[in-house]
């Protein structure tokens, strides 16, 4: 089993960047506006990417300003009952974030390019939550960081 | 052992990405622009990132237009002995590069960090070849992602 890690620090507070990843608002601000269901507990959040694919993540664990996880139930099956984690921790002013989509079966070359997205993504919830200027699905810059 | 894993296309040909990636002025415009040393064969290519840390790189591989393989030989103890391999394949116009960073001993808190730091690299490498506008050391954006 592989998994995916990234870090990065945001200017936001913990209970900002909390929201941005347990409300479809703000699930919706930087990564597919097209986020439906239900972000509670054993509710399944639904993200939409129109003709690019979808992710049906399952929220297992939700406890405020310190941590979130999601295993994904439907999606690409390399996805399937991988687990998605944030952990937040409080540095300064901001947030530092550690992200881990963990249990990837083999480190096939679809998890290169989901590293890479993630990465993008983590970026559009910094730019989000730092200046409004987040870059959800239709209008992630990264497209056009893959040919896919 | 774990790895660090990215993918990305770029719209520029094998040629030029192989460049990028094998002289000091290719380095230069993208990772850091204090790059020296000797970027061929048993060389070893000197990255400094002011007083942000530095590596040192040994060259292994060097296939024109498809692999590049270094291996860390001085730099934060957590990389050494790691090897950075790159593999790059035609796609359309545009080159694919399979990234790794090879043998991270234990998944610390650094490799979330570094993950991270490369996938924004990479973003500068695709841009500086796409439109000449990279983003090396110290004008990478980067310095903002993380709080160190």
């Amino acid at each position: 089993m592989v998994d995916i890690l990234h870090r990065v620090g945001i200017n936001a507070s913990p209970r900002d960047v909390y929201n941005a990843l347990t409300t479809l608002d703000g699930l919706s601000s930087w990564w597919t506006n097209d986020t439906q269901g239900r972000p509670e507990i054993g509710g399944v959040i639904k993200f939409r990417f129109g003709d690019r694919g979808f992710f049906d993540m399952k929220v297992l664990e939700l406890e405020p300003e310190k941590r979130v996880m999601w295993e994904v139930v439907d999606g690409p099956k390399e996805w399937i009952g991988t687990k998605v984690i944030w952990n937040l921790s409080p540095e300064g002013a901001g947030t530092t974030i550690r992200f881990k989509q963990q249990g990837w079966r083999e480190p096939v070359d679809f998890m290169h390019h989901c590293s890479t997205k993630w990465a993008s993504f983590l970026f559009s919830l910094k730019a989000q939550l730092e200046n409004g200027k987040g870059t959800p699905y239709p209008n992630d810059f990264l497209i056009s960081i893959d040919f896919d």
